[in-house]
């Protein structure tokens, strides 16, 4: 059986509770390590918290991104009305740290887990995704067995050919559902924030605008079929704002906001300015002019961002803060190569050195690290990384 | 004060100490999860040992691709003289649990690490590697500090570019070592393991054998210069059996041979039946005929072996060892898509379906994984990952 604290309690000591040690400098920190810029962090959460209630949307931001769950209390705390997770582990991790309204966005298709989600939702505000007939029905049979009634929202697929109902057979499969006992569907939603990267030209605005109104037309062809769609639920970073904005939209799902990264730098939803999270590294070898080794590699940053493979045409795993024409070009497991360029040459960089390199994508990164060092001010507050490698 | 268990009492009793969990059947695993062959493992540890045992060849395997205590031991068992790390962190972990003769193979360049190093050394054999002039002086001022002397090993860029110092500068750098009073240098090392992906020719024979002679003929040098070198330390999975056999090698560190993988079946090191790491994934979605969604994404499977992008030629993420002609060919976070030619299509794959998939790349697979599964006839036992993240 999960404890579930009083979440005001919570609130008010739980950042306290996950710091695990404090350093109070720079120099103090073994590297490799994930700094997180609390400042920064804290006007992400913030900004997008303001630009989401000036649309009258709801924000339930995706714990993805961060994994921590003081975090995730602080987005609740600054407007969102429940957070976004993946897996029914992070639910339970969340669940456990005094976060009370979770919508498991993935499709939930063996006995075990969803055993496990009723369990949750017995003690929460739980939501779950469904996709398929057969998903449905399992659901429909063991909550059922549970004599309990599940709420969930179907996904649907609006062009990124991952999970989600087809769009054109959403009606059929929203019919189904409904008339299922144990099911309550309370709405719509769609991700296809990873389709930007695929894409040739990163018109964000447009993209947003796209999503918004094809989930708000096909909620509106459900309700015109009898079926009460409350939850029209969208957006990524990129396009939160202007999928929100669309009339209809309910309620918004950006993850990679809290920190921001690269990859949405390059994708000009933020500035390099507004990346709070960086992995600070030490130079462990100067083999030649032109090339610094650092001890950071791809079990450090994440690899699933390629540089030169996408349209962002990334250079390099990341932006290396300190150095203007340097890159760090290639990783093996714990080397990352620094190719030097004529003016980070100059910088005359020696072996002890440390750099901060932004990572190209922050939510896979993170999933790296056991512990984020969470700063402010001057300190560093060592975090654990809770709901990492929550996979099952 | 680390505390050091007897080895002896350790190897009867570890592999019991770290099991989590049993799991009686497939069926009751949650998924994703990484299951390790152990019939498999085992076979591969015993006939590496041989292998190189036949060489009259130390075997010094890099834990790396495991993290696991228990099976650090059972390569000591099988004949291992100690093992090879990457980090502090990681000596530290394995040193808890037992393991008594480790070598670092990372330059050192911090005061705290070095701290660190020289505890542990005064409670284990312990080789520190070496590769700059600054960095040796900082090993000797702080061991010079404690009063104790530390083991080093140095190391040669042998092509890689990556840590190292340039052959043609070896000599100089190993004399300078060998005047500092608190640094026995036992011998040269190197590694080029990674450089066999980006190779038009992947023949590793030649790749074992070059490497091999090329730290032998360095070693005589050395040794003509009146340098006592102890230790010609090569080799990776690829090529340790080219490179031990070469006259004047004295010990190899491949890491992979433990689990083998789709990288190095490709390489012809193995074949896909000697992998021992396969991902158990469950079908979540059939969004069409030729479409099937599973629960495992790039924080499930390592990406730092891409696909397409070297020679390679890995077609997908992983091998799909119960469909012929599918690819898990586009990865998320946390969902893997898995494209079905005709064959695969016939098999009509079902929502709930399992799947097991060969990983490209088993070392930062693993190291994605909180736990592995460890089948050995039909039971699963869930065992941390002791050494996962470590990174410090």
């Amino acid at each position: 059986m999960l404890s579930i604290p009083n979440p005001f309690e919570a609130l008010n000591s739980l950042e306290t509770l996950e710091i695990l040690e404090t350093f109070e400098s720079l120099e103090a920190l073994e590297t490799p390590c994930l700094i997180i810029d609390a400042q920064r962090m804290d006007r992400n959460i913030q900004s997008m918290a303001e630009m989401i209630r000036k649309q009258r949307v709801n924000l339930r931001p995706h714990a993805k991104t961060h994994k921590i769950p003081a975090i995730t209390l602080q987005q609740i705390e600054a407007g969102a009305v429940g957070i976004t997770v993946a897996k029914v582990s992070e639910a339970e991790v969340m669940a456990a740290h005094g976060i009370r309204d979770i919508f498991i966005a993935y499709p939930l298709v063996t006995a075990s887990k969803i055993e496990r989600a009723i369990r949750l939702s017995r003690q929460i505000e739980l939501l779950v995704g469904v996709d398929s007939l057969a998903g449905a029905q399992l659901l429909e049979k063991i909550a059922g067995r549970h004599g309990h009634t599940l709420q969930v929202r179907l996904e649907i697929d609006t062009g990124l050919r991952r999970t989600g109902v087809l769009y054109e057979q959403a009606s059929e499969l929203a019919a189904e559902i409904t008339r299922m006992p144990h099911l309550r569907l309370t709405g719509i939603y769609t991700f296809r924030g990873s389709l930007l990267a695929g894409k040739p030209t990163l018109d964000v605005a447009a993209a947003g605008k796209e999503e918004g109104t094809l989930m708000v037309q096909l909620a509106e062809r459900l309700r015109a079929q009898g079926i009460a769609i409350a939850d029209v639920s969208v957006g990524s970073t990129p396009t939160a704002l202007y999928a929100a904005a669309v009339e209809g939209v309910t309620e918004v799902r950006p993850g990679t906001y809290v920190f921001h990264d690269r990859m949405q730098a390059r994708l000009g939803v933020c500035s390099l300015e507004d990346c709070a999270g960086s992995v600070l590294v030490t130079v462990v070898s100067r083999p030649s002019e032109d090339l610094a080794i650092v001890d950071g590699g791809s079990k450090t940053f994440a690899t699933d961002i390629q540089p030169g493979t996408d349209p962002l045409q990334l250079r390099g795993f990341g932006h290396i803060l300190e150095l203007a024409d340097a890159q760090l070009v290639r990783l093996t497991e714990e080397h990352g190569m620094i190719e030097l360029g004529p003016q980070a040459q100059a910088a005359n960089l020696r072996i002890g050195d440390k750099l901060r390199i932004i990572p190209n994508h922050i939510c896979s990164t993170v999933n790296l690290h056991n512990h984020v060092m969470m700063q402010r001010d001057q300190a560093y507050k060592r975090m654990p990384v809770l709901a990492r490698g929550m996979l099952e």
